[in-house]
This record gives C-alpha cells, sequence and structure tokens, in this order.
C-alpha cells in the first residue's frame, strides 16, 4: 500500500490508546454471559454499550437487530461509492466464568498483570471487536471517511452457537450485503508471528440413550442375567473408531478430500512444535489417524468426540446397582465436502445396527450444525490481509486453520455468498473458555495498526 | 417336632399380635438411615428402643455394643444348659429413602393399604427383627423359657456394608459364640411358597480413573489428535467381558466350581417363571453367559457389573469437550472358591495390562469385599428349618440362594465358625432399597408361627 496513507490514523490511535484501553476494559466488565438466562440483561446492556460505542465511532444507521435470541448490533459508513464493502464481524458474549474458584483475579474485573489483561472474554473476543472500532473510528475522526465501506455485525450470542443468526440473516440479508467477511472473531496460533486461517471445520451433534430395563435393578439379583447397558454402550461406543483412531462409522468420509501437496507444504511452514503443545495440556503422546501429522488431524481431518458419557451410580464409595440407562454425547468437527445432517445419519444408522437385541437405543440429533468452510487459496483478499499483517509483525505471515466451528463462515457464505477471512489478535495460548483468559496488551497495539491499514489495504479488493 | 408343644406360644402371640404389630410400626417410624452421618442420632434411637424392646421379651444381658461405628444390640437367654445355642441375627438400619418424591406416603409414616404395609425397612428387615423377639417373648412369657439357648445380634449398619462387624467380631467372638446361626435378614422368592436359601455371593470392589491429560480441552483444538480418554476407558471396560456375556478376565474363574446335576435338580425344583421375571423390570430378553438358565447365572455364578461410568459434560445441550479423564465403578459377585482380593488383582492386572500408552490409569481397590458363603446340603438345620417352613405354608420348600451379598454370613463362618440358615418372611418382590417398599401382613402372621415353632425344632440340632 501507499506509503503514509495511513499515517493520521495511526497516530490518532497512538494518542487515543489509554482512552481506547480503557473503553475496551468497561466492556470486560460487563458480564455478557449468553449462555445463562438469568444475564440476558447483561447481554443487553452489552449490546447497547456496542451500539453506543459505534454511534461515538462516527458509523451511521446504528440499531438493534433482534430475532428471537440475544441481540446483535449494526452499524455502517458507506460513503466510499465505488470502493468495496467490508462487514466487521465480532460477538460481545462471553462464555461462562464458571469455575470461579480457579481464576486469580475475578473474571469481570479486569486486572493487568506482567502485560496480561486477565478477564473473562477479553481475548474472546472483545479486545478485536474494541480495536475494529478504534480503527474505524481514527479513520472518520482524522479523514472523514474510510477508504472502503464498512458495515458493522456484533452478534451476542456466538458462544450458544448462534441460534438465531440464521433468522437474522433471513430478515436483514440485504442490510449486510458486503464483499468480504473480516472476523474480529478467530485468534492466532503464536504472539509473534502472525498468520491467517483459511478454513474452520463444521460441526454436527447427536445424543445416545440405551436402555435395558425400565428401572434400576440390584446388581446381585439381576447382575449377570440382564444386559447392563453401560456393557452395551461400551462395546457401541468402542465400535464408532478402528483401533487405530480412524473412525470405523461407514459413508462417514464420504466426500472428504484428501489432503494434497499444496496442504502439506501450507503445514510445514507452520513452525508447529509438537512437544510444546503435548506438554502445554499435560498429555503424553499424540493419538489419532495413522500417518498423519497433529496438524492435519486438527485441522484438515474430520474427527468424532465423545464428548460425554455416563450412567449408572457416580457418587462416593459404590452402589450395587445394575443401571436400566446409559448416555454419550458426541458430536463431529467435519471438514469441506461433508453434510452435517448425513453424517449424523450415518453415525446414528451405525449404533442402531450395533444396538444388541437385549436393548432398545433412542438417538437424538443435536441442533446447531453447521458446515466447515474453507477459503479459496487464490482469493485476493487473503495476500491484501498477509500484506498488512507482515507489515506489522515484520516477519512472514504462515497459513494456519481453525480446527473449531465459527458457524457464521460458513451461514454468510451459503446466504450471503460471504467469503470470511479472520483477523483476530487473540492468541491460542490465551485460555479462552477456560479460567484465567487473558489478551496481550502488545497484541491491542498491534491490533490498532493492522485494523486502520487493513481498510487501507482492502480498498484494492474487486468488488464482487 | 412334638403337635402341641407350641400352643401356647402360638396362642400368646395371636392374642398379642395386634399390640406386637403396633410395636413393628413403632421402629419402622425411627428413621435409623445408616448411611447419612446426620442420622447417627436415629441409629442410636433405634438401638435403644430394640434393647429395650429385648428386655421386654425377657431376654438377659442386653448390651450395646459399639467398635467405632453404628451401635449394634446384644441379648441372650442361656436357661437351656444341654441344647444348642441360636445367634439370632438381624439390622435394625435401613437403606436411604430417596427419591422421596417417587414415594406414594412418606417413608417413616408406615400405611397399611390393600394388606401391604408401606415404609422404609418394613420388609428389609424390621419386620422380621421384630418377628424374632415376638417368638422369643411368646416362648418366655407362657413357658418361662426357650426350647434352645438363644443369643440376638442385631447391627445398625448392615446397609453401609457393616464396616465395623470385624471388630465387633474380634472384641466379642466370645459372647457370640453359638451352634447356629438363623438370619432374619434375608428374603424368600414367593409370597405363598417357603425357600430357604443355602448360599449367598461375596463381592469385591474397584474404582478406574484413566487420565490422558492434565486439564480438560476443546474439541475443535484436540480433538481427533490426543487420545479421549472416554473412547479409552470404553476399550478398556469393553474388553472385560467376551462378546458372548463371560467375563474374559485371565484368571476371574480360578477356582470356581463348575454347576452339579445336584445344584441344576435344586434349580429346576424352584417354580421360577422367567417371563415374570424380566417383566417386572421392563427387561425385553436375559443376556450372559451362554447355556446357563437364569437363575444359574444370578446365584452360582460370579460376575463383574459396571455400577457406574462417567467422564465429560452431561448436562443439557453440547459442550464440544475433550475431557482429560474417564472413570468406572466395578463391583465382582463372587462364588465359593473366589478370594475377593486375588478377584481385584486379577481385574486391576487385565486394565492395567489393557490401557493404552497415551493414557494413564489409576485403580483403587474399594473396601467392603466379602467372600461367597455356601451351607452344607446335608447341614441337620436345613431340613429342620424347612420342616418347620412347610408346616407354616402348607407347601414345600425349596432350596434357593441369594445373588446379593450377606457379608455376615462368611464373616460369621471364619471369625466364630459359625452357619447360618436365613429366616426372613420379606418377598423378593418388595422394593427394599427402592421407593414404596411394602412389607405383607399375611407374613408377619406366618412368621411369627414359623419363628416360635423354629426354636423347639432347632432344639433338636447337633451341638458343635
Amino acid at each position: 500500500m501507499n506509503a503514509g496513507v495511513t499515517d493520521l490514523p495511526e497516530a490518532w490511535l497512538r494518542n487515543e490508546r489509554d482512552r481506547l484501553w480503557a473503553e475496551f476494559l468497561e466492556l470486560v466488565r460487563i458480564p455478557s454471559v449468553s449462555a445463562k438466562p438469568d444475564h440476558a440483561a447483561e447481554v443487553r446492556r452489552a449490546a447497547e454499550w456496542v451500539a453506543a460505542r459505534c454511534n461515538r465511532a462516527g458509523l451511521g444507521n446504528v440499531r438493534i437487530l433482534q430475532e428471537g435470541g440475544h441481540p446483535a448490533v449494526y452499524g455502517e459508513w458507506l460513503g466510499s461509492e465505488d470502493a468495496p464493502t467490508i462487514l466487521v464481524y465480532a460477538h460481545f458474549d462471553v462464555q461462562p466464568p464458571e469455575p470461579l474458584e480457579l481464576w486469580t483475579t475475578p473474571p469481570f474485573e479486569p486486572t493487568l498483570r506482567e502485560g496480561r489483561l486477565y478477564a473473562r472474554g477479553a481475548s474472546d473476543d472483545k479486545a478485536t471487536l474494541c480495536i475494529s472500532l478504534a480503527a474505524i473510528e481514527a479513520w472518520l475522526a482524522t479523514t472523514g471517511r474510510l477508504p472502503c465501506n464498512v458495515k458493522v455485525f456484533f452478534e451476542g450470542e456466538e458462544e450458544t452457537g448462534s441460534p438465531s443468526l440464521g433468522a437474522i440473516l433471513d430478515r436483514h440479508g440485504d442490510l449486510l450485503r458486503a464483499d468480504l467477511c473480516l472476523s474480529a472473531d478467530g485468534g492466532m496460533l503464536f504472539p509473534d508471528r502472525p498468520d491467517v486461517s483459511v478454513s474452520t471445520r463444521g460441526i454436527c451433534k447427536l445424543e445416545v440413550t440405551l436402555r435395558t430395563a425400565s428401572k434400576d435393578m440390584h446388581s446381585g439379583s439381576y447382575g449377570g442375567a440382564i444386559l447392563n447397558p453401560l456393557v452395551a454402550i461400551v462395546r457401541l461406543i468402542a465400535s464408532l473408531h478402528e483401533p487405530d483412531g480412524r473412525v470405523a462409522v461407514p459413508g462417514f468420509y464420504d466426500g472428504v478430500r484428501e489432503t494434497t501437496d499444496e496442504d502439506r507444504a501450507e503445514l510445514a511452514a507452520v513452525p508447529f512444535d509438537e512437544a510444546a503443545w503435548l506438554a502445554a495440556v499435560g498429555a503424553k503422546a499424540a493419538w489419532g489417524e495413522p500417518s498423519r501429522s497433529v496438524l492435519e488431524k486438527i485441522w484438515l481431518r474430520p474427527t468424532l468426540e465423545i464428548n460425554g458419557l455416563w450412567g449408572g451410580y457416580q457418587g462416593d464409595g459404590s452402589k450395587t446397582v445394575l443401571p436400566c440407562e446409559a448416555h454419550a454425547k458426541i458430536t463431529c468437527r467435519l471438514v469441506p465436502g461433508q453434510d452435517p445432517k448425513r453424517v449424523v445419519e450415518a453415525v446414528a444408522a451405525h449404533l442402531r445396527a450395533a444396538c444388541p437385541p437385549e436393548a432398545t437405543i433412542e438417538i437424538r440429533p443435536g441442533g446447531g450444525g453447521a458446515r466447515a468452510y474453507e477459503i479459496a487459496r487464490d482469493h485476493p483478499a487473503l495476500a491484501l490481509v498477509e500484506d498488512v499483517l507482515e507489515g506489522v509483525y515484520g516477519v512472514p505471515c504462515v497459513r494456519t486453520r481453525i480446527g473449531g466451528t465459527l458457524p457464521l463462515c460458513a451461514l454468510f457464505k451459503e446466504r450471503l455468498g460471504l467469503d470470511t477471512v479472520p483477523m483476530s489478535f487473540s492468541t491460542a495460548d490465551e485460555d479462552f473458555h477456560a479460567p484465567n483468559e487473558f489478551f496481550r496488551a502488545a497484541s491491542f497495539d498491534r491490533g490498532l495498526v493492522a485494523w486502520a491499514r487493513v481498510f487501507q489495504a482492502l480498498a484494492a479488493l474487486p468488488r464482487r
């Protein structure tokens, strides 16, 4: 990009830095936990705070969008007639902070220690939400305009799987039309080395209940002669994987594209330290599909995970119960080519076929399925964003992937035809979804510069 | 036995029946739940009630025995110098009544409906405890003596596995010396047909924890590349049984005697209705070791049961967690020839050998192990008791077995050399350990007659 074009907004951001940081802390203090019904007023308070912040940044047409779920916030600046339109996405809701006793300082009292701001939602993703608005304000305050048209869409229920996002897109699809979505949600792998994620995995869910009797029984009176549903469910669940870790469900891998040499070259460029990755979670060794690297397994391969399994007595001591039912919760991470509904059907068919005659099986598909998303390697936005990040960090940018699911990516693509590039300044180790979530203060400063520059860079994006 | 010898006590019991029933209800109203620490005073109150009742019945040397656990009650009448000594056993503690919402009437407000007295502990085993004391009182009140010497030993912690029974036997073994134990605890299979149990199974316990990491992980970031402990534990637990239901643990069946033709003839004499047995618990079909009948499986074969299994998320909806640990609780029912400690070691060795290299396994042996107990078929007490029961019921008595565990049987045999014959008037369908436990009023009357007669019959028992 032309040197000097972003000097004014960048200088403004340096001057305003303390105020911008203080505003970020204001937002972090609002306990906008979308999963808790009794926190709905706090989510609404966060929406109103964000809407007011949009107005202060200079955006127009600021509105609350709400379609049966938590409110979302929309705002726009559309003064660059021939320029592309960028839809900025973030969410202002946060994960529940529990277990509270594991926090060193209270989750909604942001505390700076050794360059890290500890608070629930600081990293995921209130910091980058605030950064994006600060960059918009910087342009409008210093030049009266933005290099491209900008719409912002901030939702309040991402942490519960965005249940009303589809309804909002149905109702407000025209309002949200754009040439690219730039997501403040996401995350980089390392604090000192930039990356851009080019895919997210999809997800589908199901829940299984096995019953072998109508009431719990005394193990001395019935054990050994009535099928124990725990014995039945361990066989069923064990049948879902091959001994070597591959998923054993017929049809599970249908449509999955095989990893290419180009994929492998991208993975090889990521400075991934497997030993450090294992040590961070206290694992002895990696596991899974043979002849595939860790990054391939978590980014490019679909998985079937047991998230919960239970039945019988879990309390202290022993209880000689022969339980009458057993339960499992299963999710699959999906890659491009897999349809969430068809995968649920394949897993359900496998489980039904494996159910022994002495048992009955009930399978409930979970809601909130999402397809995987992958941006084309030659999408012009990728190079533009990578160029900005390399300029800010001073080192080459690598292409990474997200093993988790950002449902908005597939939804925006399906409903709005919109591709998404994440540009979050969270780092993977910042314990989002866990106690003592933190955000690096240094990332705030890099983020401000990068977001100021990226609006200029994306002005060169071809319009759709 | 000589006709007419028991006429006086039997007539007395008929006359006193309403008072004896009212006394039984008094005991049932005491919520002597031994498992709940905050109910210790109620267990003590029950002990004091029982001790007072022993005194009223005419027993002497009535004492509370206590060795670190809940109190037990001892009493004796030793006036028949050359006659054998019978040790009457029962327990006055009860199972927790929870879940309370499933009770039609409150568990400690005994309520008579259609000939059934509903209350926690009514069937297990306060009714037969009261019957045994009533029969003793009947003899002493009408004849001033009993046909044999009688000691009573009533414990207050049977429902928690009799943790201090061993210590009581160590301290008071001489006091409890006798020629036979007649147990008011146990149960008959049918309400209108008598049986005598000739064996109880033993038990051993272990608890397993598998870990594959030191903290729970995000399934999108780690799933498929770190071993899920739920995937590991289902394989481990599935490996404990052969597909056909036999236990697959090497050494598990060591020492188990094979079912004989004599065993089979005894089983064949039991009027067991498999369809009704399955229907009572809502099971579709029987299961288990091939080529063995249900009665053989629950009475004569050892089993390995999973009483509890859990890990990960069990709440509403889904949580995309890759848990770091998984748990299982296991008990084995044992038959004569098996040693509880050796079986625990065999199961633990099997699980350790099957544990995958990515996981660590922790195995904790549970306390409260007990050996199986079996009385010799030609033990003279059996024929004497069977004769009494046939006289009371007017139909032949069958020999049955108890699939559950009465730890006292093996303990009395080991520590005191004492054989035990159960003579309980509970029926197997009376929902002990479950909501709406009840006891049949008709069984109270039969029990009074039978216990009055059995003291006369056992006077013929050879002394040890």
